[in-house]
C-alpha cells in the first residue's frame, strides 16, 4: 500500500504543492500550525528520518533550506522552524514553520482554519518565490 | 561576544557532552522535555539555520543522524524527534528527542526536573554509546 504521500507524489491525490525536484517533494500541511506550514518529504517511501542515508539526507536538508528560503519571502515570519516526531504517517516529512515565535510550533496546538481559496493564494505565492529564486530560466526568443 | 554555545565548545562552562567531531557538538539540553534531549551545534557560529551552507549543513544532518541513534539505543524510547526555532540563542541548534508520543516534544511543554546525577548518568550512557557505534578503535597490544 502506498503512503497518502506518495499517492500525493504520484498526483493521486490533491495538495498544495510548492516546491519540487526530482527527489523531494514540498506542499502544504493541510492541518497548519501556522500560515505557510509546509511538509518537506522525499519521493521515496522510507517510513524513519534517521534511516534515509546519509547523502539523500544532507540533499533533503538543502532542498528544505531552499523551501524555508521561499516560505521566510513569502509569509510575514521571522523565522522558518523545523520540526520532525515521526509519528502519524510512516513516510518521512520534514515540518517548516514560518513563525515569530518559539510556541507557535508547538505540536499541540490547534491548527488554524484556512479557507481552499487562502490555502491555494499562500502555495501560489510561495510556488512562486520558490521558482523565481531557484528555477528562473532566461527564455530566448 | 562568543554565545554560551561557543563556551561549551571552548570547555569555558560545563555542559553534558555526548558526541564531538571537527565540526559539530552535541550535549544534553539543560531543559529537558524528555530524558536524552539534546542539542546539536556546529563549533561555528551561525545564527539561523537557512543560513548554515549546503555542504555543512548536509554534514551536520549526518551528525544528528549519528546522535540520534546513539539515543536511540540509549533512551528507552520510540523514535528520536527533531526540532528547531531558532529563537533564543543566536547560535543554530538543533533539538534531538527521544520520545514515544508527538506531544512529548511539543515546545511549552514543562522542562523536566533531573538531577545532575541523572543528567550525568544519560549522557555518559549516550556517550558510550555514540563510541561504540561510531568511534571504535582497535588497540593494537
Amino acid at each position: 500500500m502506498p503512503t497518502i504521500f506518495t499517492k500525493i507524489v504520484n498526483r493521486e491525490i490533491p495538495a498544495h504543492i510548492v516546491a519540487e525536484d526530482d527527489e523531494f517533494l514540498a506542499f502544504l500541511d493541510i492541518r497548519p500550525l501556522v500560515r505557510g506550514h509546509t511538509l518537506v518529504i522525499p519521493k521515496k517511501e522510507i517510513d524513519y528520518l534517521w534511516d534515509v542515508d546519509d547523502a539523500l539526507l544532507g540533499r533533503m536538508m538543502v532542498f528544505a533550506k531552499k523551501v524555508a528560503k521561499a516560505l521566510k519571502w513569502s509569509i510575514d515570519c521571522k523565522r522558518v522552524g523545523i520540526g520532525a516526531s515521526g509519528f502519524e504517517i510512516p513516510h518521512v516529512h520534514l515540518h517548516l514553520m514560518p513563525i515569530n515565535t518559539t510556541n507557535e510550533m508547538a505540536v499541540n496546538n490547534t491548527p488554524l482554519t484556512l479557507s481552499k481559496e487562502e490555502m491555494e493564494e499562500i502555495a501560489k505565492f510561495t510556488k512562486n518565490t520558490y521558482s523565481q529564486l531557484f528555477e528562473y530560466v532566461v527564455e530566448l526568443s
